[in-house]
């Protein structure tokens, strides 16, 4: 156990000891191993080897034994010199057992996910949708990528490189850096109505991990129903059964949850989209709002997602239910819809009683978010970039969705439209000629039916048996990727899909929609040519 | 539940509504609505407003409007023209409640965490000590941030920037970005000798995550023991256990792990450091590796945390575990000692039959790493800068640690200096002139006992009652960070200290063992001034 005076005698690179050489024969054995390397894959065409000097120095011999060792695979073919490129591995011998595919035009695509429209839907439902190929996706959820602001976030991250203390670049506060935290602040009273101290902010990898953490914590606490909205996210729903709780459905109609469905699950906390449903897009009534106060008040849970309520396009802003009831409220947002969901940063107030739990359940999940990315956000808020690109954002994603609107109109005729005065989604119901009415709530002759979580009951578009997780299946064979409604509720409902417009320009957009259009009616037979 | 055709009518900015406004009173509205989110806060000092035309637009009156109110603010001192850095808070009403606290200046500190040095370490124990200020900060496991590559990081960042696809802004693959995939498996067969598909590598935020999903996937597949060495981290504790695991403790001596006293905890699965066991610093052996595979074979999990072993000085590289027992080693791996914590990426190897289990985990921990960062790290690692900041950190490593060997010899000559070979920290065991001899073992004299997890007996330095958590305290009031050895113990053990070389300059070094010293004799009375 004491330091050990013995000389270093060997190299990271392929694990190299020259201990195991010949004396006299080190060329010979160092050209041995690198053929050795390149044949079994772990250095594959298109490796750097390292320069001679350096690797002579590792090893402890003189320059010449590795130059000497290169110098033969040069001539085997297998290495060439690129100048200041270095030496590079050109090619591995044919005779050679197949070398590891580790360069990006060898790789096999990894291995795929499982198809996306099995019922029920599988936990790796929407990396099989987002891994399936299409020509036009119009996935709900993601905003328009094309216009992350690339040159803003490099000059911001230039900075944050310049001013960062080296000492920042440590293991960090789990509750989040300082300055993002006291941005998030500032952000959520400029744009949410809600007055927060900064130390009560805890940043978190995005609304999924918010999730995670929330689970925990109240399922430590004794509570292992989460109520959630139907129709609603399925993404969230998995999420909540992944962390070992259940979720009673409570049903949406216009104005929003029912409270008084809400009451009769039992449950001691509902997690609620209340600026902007998923998928339907009805905003929380003023009377539902009084009543969920009422029933917080009396000790129930409400968890807010936020997720989209920055994008309006028709209606005045909504003020968060946190600002009205901080005692009540676990409030999570995230920068996935106004900046990029590949971000993964997030932050989540919480009431005081789970404040301490949830910053514990932060650190052992990971320690904290990442600094830089942080760091760099906290500048585009604080300058004000981020609300010049939400109102870059709003007029591009308004123009998507009356282009979209347009398009159902011309190809989808007997769709209703729902949700569409704000976000980055609109969902449509088929009715009319299918024998179900066009409905303006999805609560409309269905009674409330507690379902269990995973039983999904995908509602046939019409007598020919076409539910619409079929359709969504065959407009993907057909090029264009959209979520049946199915996906997202869990007790009897008009079928329908729910279209993202955000991500996908004017022009895709009317061409999805007539592909859409063009898929029901081949599903339909005989056409639904009649009755527009 | 229709889209709504009612023109929008609202800012996002304090969610101002002009409906609200009396018509004809307009610009008394707004400058009435400003002075109140100044005076409660919402608008503190520093706070830039709308520009005039863009808030014009939002609530649809006309641009006199704003102009006419921020002229009245202008007017009262709380606003000012700032020429293009816009209009501007500059001071809130001095009779208006405290206005949150949401600029650096003037915002408190954020909640303290607890003392770091209380028995037993709490949950924040770590945290409390990187808060915890001091002059000099010798806590290990940190390399030379000084040394962080930010211009070269700079430059992957805006190649990254340049050449992502929009669509890889959105959400991603849980498993993490392919090309970090693939560099990680070239970087793993070059650097520790493993061959490893890039499939198979799974992308996690940091080691700590790493922990948590097997921890998640153990426990389901009915696993409730991870073992751990003796002396081992309490970091590496505290995660198993805030997941539900119980962590019987395993000897460590010369050789590393005891695979006898593994065997004897019946514990299904063992967390390992073979490369540079944490804190003794010793290497596992040629002979408990055969034993080791043997356990294995018979079912045994290994999980190696492979924290460090990059960094070594004085002896030849040590494979992986992995490279030789792929069927039965959890491999984690991360940047953290190649770049910096606080970036937060690892990356976990896992055998077949746990592989799906974990991409769920890491889906539904947070849907997978942010995007960015690792598309910029799998860049340094592909153009061999991280291999070039190898070794340039070996030679400042190399530096430091021998300034504090010196330092050691002359200001705590007793210590007895463990693990200085390899690694970016030493540990130093005090005995001689206290009646515990100096000892090359941590398990010398010393039988095993199955302790609690949470119980550690301090062990005390002198017959004057100093334990080491004594001292580590003191040199904290003395301004130098360091963590004591019975942080890391579980079984009796000699008193001393864990100290960080990497971070630190040679002169800090230096003076911070000075300091110990001074210390540790103001602690010792009749001071220790016999026996050299």
């Amino acid at each position: 156990m004491a330091p050990r005076d013995a000389a270093s005698t060997g190299a990271d690179f392929l694990q190299l000891n020259i201990d195991d050489a010949p004396t006299g024969g080190r060329a010979d054995w160092l050209a041995r191993q690198l053929r050795l390397a390149i044949s079994d894959g772990r250095l594959p065409v298109g490796s750097k080897l390292p320069a001679t000097r350096s690797l002579a120095a590792d090893l402890r011999v003189s320059r010449g034994v590795v130059t000497e060792a290169y110098q033969r695979l040069i001539e085997d073919g297998q290495i060439a010199g690129r100048g200041r490129g270095g030496t590079v591995v050109v090619a591995a011998p044919l005779s050679a057992p197949a070398p590891t595919p580790v360069t990006a035009a060898q790789s096999p695509p990894m291995t795929p996910f499982t198809t996306p429209f099995t019922t029920p839907p599988g936990p790796d439902v929407f990396d099989a949708l987002r891994a399936a190929p299409a020509r036009i996706d119009l996935s709900p959820g993601v905003p328009d990528l094309a216009a992350f602001p690339r040159a803003a976030w490099l000059r911001a991250e230039r900075a944050v490189l310049r001013e960062v203390p080296a000492s920042d670049l440590g293991y960090g506060d789990p509750r989040g850096a300082p300055s993002l935290r006291r941005a998030v602040a500032n952000w959520l009273a400029r744009n949410r109505g809600i007055r927060v101290d900064p130390a009560e902010v805890l940043i978190v990898a995005g609304t999924a991990q918010a999730l995670g953490l929330i689970s925990q914590v109240l399922r430590r606490d004794g509570i292992s129903a989460i109520a959630v909205e139907d129709p609603g996210s399925l993404g969230v729903r998995q999420h909540l059964h992944s962390w070992g709780l259940v979720t009673p459905p409570v049903p949406v109609d216009e104005d929003g949850v029912r409270v008084d469905a809400l009451r009769a699950t039992g449950a001691a906390a509902v997690m609620l989209t209340p600026a902007h449903q998923f998928p339907t897009g009805v905003v929380l009534g003023g009377r539902r709002r009084r009543e969920l106060l009422r029933w917080a008040g009396a000790g129930g849970l409400i968890i807010e997602d936020d997720y989209d309520a920055e994008h309006r396009y028709d209606r005045p802003p909504v003020p968060a239910l946190r600002a009205m009831l901080a005692e009540h409220v676990c409030y999570a947002g995230s920068i996935s819809k106004l900046l990029a969901p590949a971000l993964r940063v997030g932050w989540l107030l919480a009431p005081p009683k789970y404040r301490d739990a949830l910053v514990d359940a932060k650190r052992f999940a990971d320690l904290g978010n990442a600094v830089l990315p942080q760091l760099v956000l906290a500048h585009l808020m604080e300058s004000g970039e981020l609300e010049r690109r939400l109102r870059l954002l709003r007029t591009r994603h308004r123009r998507r969705r009356d282009a979209m609107i347009a398009a159902i109109r011309t190809h989808l005729p007997h769709a209703v439209v729902h949700g569409a005065a704000a976000g980055l989604h609109l969902t449509v119901t088929f009715g009319g000629p299918t024998g179900m009415p066009p409905t303006g709530s999805f609560d409309t002759e269905v009674s409330h039916t507690d379902v269990a979580p995973t039983e999904v009951s995908p509602t046939e578009l019409s007598e020919n048996d076409v539910s619409d997780t079929g359709l969504a299946a065959a407009a993907l064979v057909a090029g264009v990727k959209v979520q049946p409604l199915s996906w997202h509720c869990l007790r009897a409902h008009p079928p329908g899909l729910v279209l993202g417009y955000a991500a996908s320009s004017p022009t895709a957009i009317t061409e999805g929609v007539a592909v859409l259009g063009e898929t029901l009616r081949a599903l339909h037979r005989p056409p639904l040519t009649a009755t527009p």
